[in-house]
C-alpha cells in the first residue's frame, strides 16, 4: 500500500489561520474491506466554509475535530476496489473525504462524475460542482429574480459570485458586482455580461449603488456580511430577497457578528432573509444540473479555475479565499488526472 | 355641522412620546360632496406602529406630516351620505382616516363591518380586525407552523402575540410566550392554553427558553427585538422560520437598531426571516377570517380589550402600548356605540 499524505488540524485557529495550526503528515494506509473502495484523490476543493470547520462555533456540521484530517470536498480515481459498484480507473466524487492523498470509503459513499465532452475535470468541482449548485440554488430557490429586476451579487469575482451574475443575467435580470479590484470588476462587465461592477476597495460602495441601481435592488445574493452587506441591504426593495450564503469578511472574527445595522429596514421593506447550504439540496441537485449543464457545455456561463499544484501548498493556499489573492474557483491538484 | 375634534402632529418624537408631540384642536367640519359619506367615528385602535408613523425614520408608508392629523385605524357610524353605497346608521370600517371624532370619506374607501351575532363592536377592532390578520398572516404565511413543533412569540400578552400564541396552539403545535410581569404569564397559560410563559421582567429568558423548549424553537413570532430577540434566535432549530412583525422594544430608539446579534447563525441555522406589514395582506384578508371567525364565535379563541374613554385620552394612552401598562388590545371609544 502507498503512503497516504494528509493536513491534520493541529488547533483552531484564532482569527487568520496562521502556520501550525494545521499540520501535515504522512500515514501509512490501511487495506481495504469487502466493499471498501481506495481512491487517489486527484483535485481537493478549497472553500471559505473551511475556515468555518475549523472553528469551533455553532456551525452546519460538526467542527472538524483537533487531530482529524482536515475536511475538505474532493475527485479522484479508483486505485482499488471491493465493491461492486467501482472498478480501478473510475473517477468519483468522494464527498468531504478530506485533505489527504488517499481515501478509502464505502463504495456506497462515492458518487459517479458526470462527463460531458469538452468539460474538463475541473469543472465538477466549480461550475458543475458544489459552487455551481450553491450558487443555483440560492438565486433560484432563495433569490427568485424575476425578469428586469436588479440583481446585486457581493464577492462577484468568486467562484460562487461569478456564477449568480450569469445565471441572473441569463434570466433576464440587471445584475451589479462588488469585487476587489479593477482587474475583477473588468473581468465582471468586460467577460461575464455584468451590468456593472463595484470595486469595494476603490470604490465607496453606497454611492456606487446608488448609481447603478436607480430602481433599488431586488436580490441580494449575500457572500460577504459586514459593511459591504449593509450598503446594499440599506438600498433593497419592498419585497426584496436576501439569498444568505455567506460572511467571508467575517469567518475570521474572534466572537459574534452582528446582523443588519439596520434591522428595521427588514421589517419596513418586508425583506425575506435566508440562510442556506448547499448539502440542504443535494437531493435536488438534478434541477440545477440540468439548467447549467447545457449553459457551460454551449459556453453560455463562463469560469476561471485557480489551481496550486501539490498538496503540501493546501494550508497556504486556503489563506487566498480571505484576502482574495486568487482568480477563480481555488483548486490543489494533488495528483495527475488519469 | 358639527365640530371635528382632532389630534395633531404637532412635532416628531425624540424617543419617548412626550407632551407637545400631539396637539388636540378643534376645527369645523366641510360639508360633503357627492361621492362622500361623514362617519362619527367610534373606535380608534392605538397600536405600536404609531410611534413609527410619527417618526420620519425609513417605513412602509410615508410618515404623518407635522401639522397633519394623526393618523390611525377606526370604525364609525355613517352620519350622512353622499354615496349611494352607505346610509346613515351603517356601520364602517374607515380605514386608516385618524385620530378625529369625525372623518369624510368618498364611500369607495369604507367598507363593512362584518357582524356576527354575539361578537362585541370592538373585536373587529382586535382579533377580527387588523390585530388578528397580523397574526394569522404571519403565523400562517411565513411561520407555517407544523403540529408537534415549538412556536415562541414575544409581546405574547399583546393584541397581536395573544392571538398568534392561540392559532399555534390551535395548530397542534407547543406553545410558549414572553411577557411582562407575573399577570400577563399567568393569562397565557391558564387561560389562553400557552404551554409555558416566560416573564422576561422577572426571569432569565434564555435560561427559561432552555427549560421550555428542550427540542428547540421553530418558530419564532417576532414582537419585540433587542435582547429577547436573540435570545429566541439563539435557540432556533435547522429550518425555523422568523415572521419579523415588529419590534417595539426598538420603536424609541433614535438611531439605527442592529439586527441579530449572531447573524452567523441565520446561515448556520438556515433561518428565514421576513419582514411583514398587515397591510400587504388585506387583499386576502378573506383566507384569515374564514378561520378565525369560527374560533372567535365558538370561543376557542379569547381576547382582551382595554377600552379608553374619550379622544381627549388618545395622546397619553398610546404611551401604554410602550410601557405595557395595559391589558389587550388598545381601543380608544370616541363616541357610543348605536
Amino acid at each position: 500500500m502507498p503512503t497516504n499524505r494528509q493536513w491534520i488540524l493541529k488547533r483552531r485557529p484564532e482569527g487568520e489561520i496562521a502556520a501550525g495550526d494545521l499540520e501535515f503528515r504522512e500515514a501509512p494506509l490501511r487495506s481495504i474491506e469487502d466493499g471498501e473502495v481506495l481512491v487517489r484523490n486527484i483535485y481537493l476543493s478549497l472553500d471559505p466554509t473551511n475556515r468555518i470547520w475549523m472553528s469551533d462555533q455553532d456551525q452546519y456540521l460538526p467542527p472538524v475535530a483537533v487531530g482529524d484530517v482536515m475536511r475538505g470536498g474532493t475527485i479522484g480515481v479508483v486505485e482499488a476496489s471491493r465493491s461492486d459498484r467501482w472498478k480501478e480507473g473510475d473517477l468519483v466524487n468522494a464527498g468531504l473525504s478530506g485533505w489527504q492523498s488517499y481515501s478509502i470509503a464505502p463504495g456506497a459513499m462515492l458518487n459517479p462524475v458526470p462527463q460531458i465532452p469538452g468539460v474538463p475535470l475541473t469543472a465538477y468541482m466549480s461550475v458543475l460542482g458544489a459552487t455551481g449548485l450553491t450558487a443555483w440554488f440560492g438565486l433560484m430557490d432563495i433569490g427568485r429574480p424575476q425578469p428586469g429586476e436588479t440583481v446585486v451579487v457581493s464577492a462577484a469575482a468568486g467562484a460562487v459570485g461569478s456564477i449568480v451574475g450569469q445565471i441572473a443575467r441569463l434570466k433576464g435580470c440587471r445584475v451589479i458586482g462588488i469585487a476587489g479590484g479593477p482587474d475583477k470588476c473588468a473581468w465582471l462587465t468586460g467577460d461575464l455580461g455584468f451590468d456593472g461592477a463595484i470595486d469595494y476597495k476603490n470604490e465607496d460602495v453606497g454611492a456606487a449603488l446608488d448609481r447603478l441601481c436607480p430602481d433599488g435592488i431586488d436580490v441580494n445574493f449575500e457572500n460577504v456580511g459586514g459593511a459591504v452587506m449593509d450598503a446594499v441591504i440599506g438600498r433593497m426593495n419592498n419585497f426584496s430577497r436576501m439569498p444568505l450564503c455567506g460572511m467571508i469578511s467575517t469567518y475570521n472574527a474572534t466572537g459574534p457578528v452582528p446582523g443588519p445595522s439596520d434591522f428595521a429596514r427588514v421589517l419596513m421593506r418586508r425583506i425575506l432573509i435566508k440562510g442556506f447550504i448547499v448539502i440542504d439540496y443535494l437531493p435536488r441537485a438534478g434541477e440545477a444540473f440540468a439548467e447549467l449543464a447545457p449553459w457551460v457545455a454551449s459556453g453560455q456561463i463562463k469560469w476561471k479555475t485557480h489551481v496550486i499544484e501539490g498538496l503540501d501548498n493546501a494550508a497556504e493556499a486556503v489563506k487566498r479565499l480571505f484576502t482574495g489573492n486568487h482568480d477563480g474557483k481555488l483548486l490543489v491538484r494533488i495528483s495527475p488526472e488519469p
